[in-house]
């Protein structure tokens, strides 16, 4: 027990676990168990978490949802199905991690009762294991279902225990500020906020979870990274894909919901954040929002949101956005959307900050660009006729998650011939493959820490910010297939007489 | 005859040629014909450039030497087999060139009334092939005879003519402060300053030549390099051989005469310098004499020689260097020498700047190495358990040109582990192969692009700075083959904490 106490006393000084953590002994309970995403995420990274050892000798699985034919055996067949399509080779040791470790209860209507019901399973595997109480709940459900499941929840006494319980909740949060900051209330009226993981899976990539390392645990950069050095920044989501079967969410939430307020704002953030000190979550999430109070009210010249129209992506032609099924026939929701943003802070005034999102795009990427300023070139002038261009760092998070520097050399031979040549850095090249990024979450989950979770009041900041975009929607312009997008999304660089960079 | 003049004011304006220049005509006349030094590359070098188009239609070659058996067709036939020997598939064009470019004139003892032959010889020519006068004189001759053939060129009248003249002559340029004066004094009397070209090969190397526009097209690197962002400046030119059999001259020179004060102080001062205005030869010289001049006297406790003993490199055993033929078996002549310098500048005070070479040491290797201050890690304490590093950025200039910058990431997974990795670039890896230090230097001088060539103000500041050394000799210390020179050397970084950087 005295031991415990200083393991705890340790963790509670240390922002992030060791190297090859292992969590305490608990029980992860996935709401919404028999859905596609513990099928293909949850599930197969807790496996994997486990057979790692990151997880313990006792970290179990309580699944549940509302399917009252299932029981503890057919939720392990029906587990072992998804570890087999996830590529695992179900043996009998798979058998029997599955048969240890996984257990279900079902629910009949989501009422309290079967909540009640679910806490007194929990207590009674709790028991039978002899464990601490130390629970996650993830609510692997639809977002209208949250407040029923918090309500729930915390109605039954499940938000405490004498151990720790930790809610992890998948964004959407919210749809808006009013409707995020009602979910946060809600939460709150049962949890702390230091129980709370919000997942956005792009901050669990490998090149998000290294950008503090590389940021500040880099003499180089730090210097640079700044309105005296930086020309613009640009952050591109592109999608080749279209809506596919996801008219349904779509037509109600477009380009801003789906990829601007969360995805692009958090690398935003990321990449314009002050020195965190100490280097911990919450210092950390003060920084980044912090970078979003500073941002000035967005002005409307300064947003272009599109529609793809029927275009080619590889030689394939392509419905256009209403021409797809579910979507109305005359939708004037976005799939694309260019948003320049000015950082009014001591670091960036004057700094533009671009970001871009779209489906139907002519590549699958997702980007940071860093354009610095162009030396005083004037004094090249009698050595060197074509142009010098500037430095650029290009942070690559999809496909293929690393960096370049583009610098200037002469090209060898007589003359002063200077040309463009890139340093190339891929994780996948130094590291082998990358963990999946839920994989990484989840164990910062069971391990307590925070830092890639977001915070309630990030998430109010950052709906805050598009908050007038919602509300008087920008007229969609139609693009096509195939392209980068409305050809007006370069009018937020116009004073910079350039575009965007071509990924 | 205007378009010439116009073609002549825009090369004045122009500091270094365009593109694909091409010289005007002129005779290229080499001074010690029949040594070495032409075969192996003055030679090999005119041809390459000839048959790339860059000495133009009427770029001739004449060749002088104290060997009176020699003739036109006995030259050719000479040059003939060094091309075949370099690798030269001597075809009947190549036979047809030697034949029409390559010319030879004989001296029987080198004075006066052999040089006014030459020129005579050198008018014959002129007038025969209708060329304007404009003259290359390089003597590829030894140092001790350059007095000599300086007067009788200037005597009989050929340091001036109605084209242009130019007067190249090789390292060294004398061997201490005093004969350097002498030396320069002697050119001047006949020669001006912008006559002379004093070849330091290291200058022609592609990393060497790069280094202005790495530094200034470039604007990440300005605000890194200076006291703020630099802890400290490694320079090492490391070889592997020992004196071979060069004792004669070696016995009288050692490392600092031989490497310390040319080429490690040629790569010192670029690194140093500020940035030069406009980018033009006379003010680049200018910024690197400024170096020179700013560099506090030596401190005694700075310095470290050292002499090789025996040892072992790749399993060989290999004799001390008081072993090897031609060296006094009590001789204290430095094949190593490491050495502080401390430049009293705006940019660089506090700054070490650490010079290194010897002989026989553990790689043959040519290095710049810039280490960046360590960002201020207390931020990191509470993330990461082991030390951060510092950034590096190292410069290679042998044996394989280009550079590699030294960074810290976070490796993949869940812990925050911080590694050191690389961003490698290698020239030949970009571009091919890489033009021969040589060839980029001699078209230099047919073009007038005086910008590598030492200035004689560097070379006297240089030799004044390294005088104390030269005059109260410090102690040499033994060191073994095949390691990195005595282990004292590393008292230069006592204060630092650390040692060299081993390549």
């Amino acid at each position: 027990m005295i031991q415990n106490l200083a393991v705890l006393q340790a963790r509670a000084q240390a922002a992030v676990p060791p190297a090859n953590a292992t969590a305490e002994p608990h029980v992860f309970v996935i709401l919404g168990a028999t859905g596609d995403l513990t099928g293909r995420k949850l599930l197969p990274s807790l496996f994997s978490l486990s057979q790692e050892g990151h997880l313990g000798d006792q970290g179990f699985i309580l699944g549940t949802a509302v399917d009252a034919t299932l029981d503890d055996d057919g939720f392990r067949a029906r587990c072992r199905d998804w570890l087999a399509a996830d590529g695992v080779n179900v043996d009998d040791r798979v058998q029997q991690w599955l048969k240890e470790r996984l257990f279900y209860q079902p629910m009949r209507t989501g009422g309290t009762e079967d909540f009640r019901t679910l806490g007194t399973r929990l207590a009674a595997l709790e028991k039978g294991q002899q464990l601490p109480s130390n629970r996650v709940f993830y609510l692997a459900l639809p977002s209208d279902v949250f407040p029923i499941a918090i309500t729930q929840l915390g109605e039954v006494g499940l938000s405490k225990s004498s151990g720790w319980t930790r809610l992890v909740i998948e964004k959407p949060f919210g749809h808006d500020l009013a409707s995020a900051q009602q979910l946060n209330a809600l939460v709150h009226k049962y949890f702390d906020e230091a129980q709370v993981y919000r997942i956005d899976h792009y901050l669990g990539k490998e090149t998000v979870r290294n950008f503090l390392v590389f940021r500040f645990a880099n003499s180089l950069f730090e210097p640079l990274w700044n309105r005296d050095r930086v020309e613009r920044v640009e952050f591109t989501v592109a999608e080749t894909l279209g809506v596919e079967h996801r008219a349904g969410y779509y037509e109600h939430a477009g380009a801003l919901r789906d990829m601007v307020q969360n995805h692009l704002t958090q690398l935003l953030t990321l990449t314009a954040m002050d020195v965190p000190a100490p280097m911990e979550a919450s210092a950390i999430w003060d920084e980044k929002v912090k970078v979003l109070r500073s941002i000035l009210p967005i002005r409307p010249e300064n947003v272009v949101f599109g529609q793809y129209t029927r275009g080619q992506i590889d030689g394939t032609t392509l419905p256009g956005y209403r021409e797809e099924p579910g979507v109305a026939r005359d939708s004037t929701i976005e799939t694309f959307a260019a948003i320049r943003l000015d950082i009014a802070t001591w670091r960036w005034q004057g700094v533009p900050f671009l970001l871009r999102t779209g489906k139907r795009l002519a590549r699958r990427v997702s980007q940071v660009v860093i354009t610095f300023r162009c030396p005083p070139v004037g004094i090249f002038r009698p050595m060197v006729s074509a142009s010098i261009h500037p430095n650029v760092l290009v942070i690559t998070i999809q496909p293929d998650e690393g960096f370049d520097l583009h610098f200037e050399m002469k090209a060898p031979g007589q003359s002063v011939a200077v040309e463009t040549r890139s340093l190339h850095f891929r994780y996948s090249e130094a590291f082998g493959p990358l963990p999946e990024a839920y994989e990484t979450l989840l164990l910062d989950v069971v391990l307590g820490d925070s830092t890639l979770f977001v915070r309630d009041d990030w998430v109010e900041a950052s709906w805050k910010l598009y908050a007038p975009l919602l509300e008087n929607r920008p007229r969609v312009l139609p693009y096509a297939a195939g392209t980068w997008g409305p050809a007006e999304a370069d009018s937020l660089l116009k004073e910079l007489e350039c575009g965007w960079t071509t990924p």
